[in-house]
């Protein structure tokens, strides 16, 4: 397929707003064709249409939902290997880590044709009359989750498929019910537009109305302001910075009609390492350790930026091994220059910082790839220095030299919320680890066990979500089948005749789903 | 009981804050005795005895906080008849109605004894280590709802015992495992200080930590403020006024950690009364219609401040028959002389619209009586004029009479969120009801057929929410079982060894609750 530039905006590629080119991360050149910034009227334009599309959309069966979204699946692969190529192009990623995301991407899309068939997500429940009640008969009544509304989804950097144009979160609100407007973002405009086009392409197919979805494009940040602002979009979908996702909360809020805004922003992961862990097998664990924070250069989420463990032989073990393991890494091209720009300030910040010690570096490389560092310091500067919770994008982390269990609780209790946090133990730690779990639970959404939590699987008991400021709103995950959650709310219907019903709550249960009948679940 | 006119805070009459006092609804007068506001080092100790008692709290097995909750039910029906007196007093509320509503608050409790019983609010998931899973194996993941942490309610004018001290808010908090920080409504201090001390003597003789409950008084909006902002309160629960409402909500907002904030505001409650129900009973439906509109002073949220229907005999019969049944209505004490004034002024800006027909009033009465009133306009006035759409809280509604369908789908496009809808049919209607029935999802949350939307059941299948301004948050409900969901978030566990999982959690399942394994319900 050629790359038009353009917007895709109810199936149609359109627009002739300020043209912009993408940027290949490994050069820092512009890479062809033009791109077409959306006007005032492509946002206005794809949000009617979202609108429109709406009531429709909506009330199609979950099958029909569950067939489109297997259809969008099926016309990602079918986009082939030009997919791979040009992402691998424009955001520095290899080759088998964005085949692997791709299936990660497909594989979304199918767990979600599974809750639709399934069914749970749409949350029946049924109290039925009780018209022989004293002092007054119960009416009956019965719920169900309803589509919140359109929905703005913005694209992130970091996973150009996984949690972009077709990602997480349009893959979670298009299951749910909700037309989507993306916005792609600049750092992959002809991935987007090549994914865009494989959903328009499963849209037409599928019947399914044309304003279902549009993508948008931009190489700023008004085309996102006019979308969160405009009236018609209902709910946010955002992967990124602080910096940005605050701003659309503080939009969001400030509208006429105040709208949720689900922001996945920072987090700096800690890691805990317990003392018999440590002895036992310190320098293990500092080589599992550097794997996980160089991964994709270290442009995760989930890349553990922190790590805490009381001195001595264990941890010097430890360091020692992740010094050795470091040195060995080659810096790997960053997805965008201004992205590698503000690594490298991170890192040389830690680097002036006089109660901070380099441990070690990562190989050298060229003007747009991150060379890996790890840095230690100790709990007391720590403490003294917010600047040192800050999140560096990228393979850096900061070891936290504590001089007992104490310091290591007083640094926790120090931190904001975070995505994760890993606890590393042998048996003899049970109890050191049991004291901790309260305070994680309390910061962050997932805690893991002798693992890093750079790897986050897709299934139905995962929390990839956790408090403010990992995320905007830690009462939900963006990873995983819960994310539905997002874009649903729930309306009561109280007495109405069974032929005005909607099929999930009609008494005969013709859709075979999942009900709650006076509060528990039908066998 | 003697009233000490003092807060309670971890379970202690404490304060010599500025002083105030109850007035009776009925009279203007005040009552004795001398409350004390809420000093700013009062909140900060409640908030810190709540954050202390949090992890306690909120680890205590769901039986004991069962227990906990059906002994805040006795220990309120313990009071016994001097609740009612005092609440009488101070609400000008009848007798029956309020020993109605404690009768709901005390079902509340134990409804929510029941969900903790039960255990599907733990929303356990489990997805089971699959070790050989190629190319890489998954872990060990089990997902547990936890409780967000210290949560502030404030008590509703309208509800004195049902959505107050220990009403709804309070009860799904505390059974969700959050300590609550309750503000008194100054309009009934006398009933809160009854109703709170039943709470610290049930969190006595149950054995909780001091901090699980307090109670703050004050006649201003500094202590809510206070509260608001305190950076231990995790979430708020409020019913009231949409200005008092958006303005927490904001304060929420800016807060450098920001918090989900709760709030049932404003809602006219849209009546449709389609042609068949109208021929054929339209005179009926008037005198139900008043029956709703009048019960309890009009002083609910559900309230029907809004009849829309198409001009002729039926609707002439309806307004006959509303009317008439309207003009025995005697006035009825309102609850406090300033919600009192509001209505005058909301009746009396309707009289002076040019475009609005006084149909009928209801009797007259004292200084601090409600009169109800029944207006009538025109659809395109109605399109016209903003100011018609406003709540006018108290028993004032506004008939809109419409040329033709067409006419009422433009008023209900036109309408902001919404509780609650109703339409009245007849089997020849439900075609029309049909294409009305997408409008009405998306604006409220509760849809109802021949019935008005004043009683609110208590159970599992309600949505007591709406779309914003009905609410702040149209994803949830604030009254029946899935309100506990307000004040919880997912936790995932990877790879903990089973004597370190919560109960919950752990794979022999000890609590027997339910749980979804690979995303499916356990039988």
């Amino acid at each position: 397929m050629t790359l038009t530039g353009r917007n895709i905006i109810g199936g149609r590629p359109e627009g002739e707003g300020t043209a912009f080119r993408a940027v290949a991360a490994a050069t820092g050149r512009e890479i062809e064709p033009t791109f077409h910034a959306a006007t005032a009227d492509d946002v206005d334009r794809a949000c009617a249409l979202a609108d429109q599309a709406f009531d429709a959309y909506r009330e199609t069966d979950p099958e029909r939902r569950a067939a489109f979204l297997e259809a969008i699946a099926q016309a990602i692969l079918d986009i082939g290997d030009s997919l791979i190529v040009r992402c691998m192009e424009e955001s520095g990623l290899p080759r088998a880590r964005l085949e692997g995301e791709r299936g990660r991407t497909v594989g979304q899309l199918r767990m979600f044709a599974g809750v639709l068939r399934e069914g749970s997500f749409l949350g029946v429940r049924i109290d039925p009359a009780l018209p022989d009640r004293q002092p007054l008969p119960r009416p009956d009544l019965r719920l169900r989750n309803v589509a919140v509304g359109p929905v703005a989804v913005f694209g992130a950097s970091n996973f150009p498929l996984a949690f972009s144009v077709a990602g997480g979160d349009t893959a979670s609100a298009l299951a749910a019910g909700c037309p989507v407007v993306a916005k792609a973002h600049p750092a992959h405009p002809g991935t987007s537009e090549l994914v865009g086009a494989a959903v328009a392409k499963a849209a037409a197919q599928c019947g399914m109305p044309e304003g279902v979805f549009s993508l948008l494009f931009d190489d700023g940040i008004v085309v996102g302001q006019r979308l969160v602002s405009d009236s018609r979009i209902a709910a946010v979908g955002f992967t990124g910075s602080r910096t940005g996702g605050t701003a659309l909360m503080k939009l969001a809020a400030e509208r006429p009609v105040p709208i949720p805004v689900y922001a996945e922003m920072s987090s700096i992961n800690p890691v805990v390492l317990l003392p018999d862990a440590l002895a036992s097998r310190g320098g293990a664990i500092g080589k599992a350790f550097v794997g996980a924070l160089t991964l994709g250069s270290g442009q995760f989420c989930t890349n553990p930026g922190l790590v805490l463990a009381v001195e001595g032989a264990g941890l010097d073990a430890f360091l020692s091994g992740a010094a050795a393991a470091l040195e060995g890494v080659a810096a790997q091209t960053m997805l965008t220059p201004g992205i590698h720009r503000t690594y490298c300030a991170g890192v040389a910040a830690l680097e002036a910082n006089e109660a901070v010690t380099l441990l070690a570096r990562g190989r050298g490389g060229g003007e747009t790839q991150g060379q890996a560092a790890l840095f230690a310091t100790s709990a007391a500067a720590f403490l003294a220095d917010h600047r040192l919770e800050a999140e560096v994008f990228g393979a850096a982390s900061l070891v936290v030299r504590c001089r007992d269990i104490g310091e290591i609780r007083a640094v926790l209790a120090r931190l904001e919320g975070q995505l994760t946090a890993a606890l590393h133990m042998e048996p003899g730690d049970h109890e050191a680890a049991r004291a901790l779990l309260p305070m994680l639970e309390r910061r962050v959404g997932r805690i893991l066990v002798n693992g890093f939590g750079t790897g986050v699987e897709v299934g139905h008991a995962m929390v990839h979500g956790g408090p403010y400021p990992a995320t905007s709103d830690g009462r939900t995950t963006s990873v995983g089948s819960l994310a539905i959650q997002h874009f649903l709310r729930p309306v009561c219907y109280q007495d109405l005749p069974d032929t005005l019903l909607p099929r999930e709550l009609q008494q005969a249960n013709p859709l075979g789903i999942p009900r709650r009948i006076d509060g528990r679940h039908e066998a």
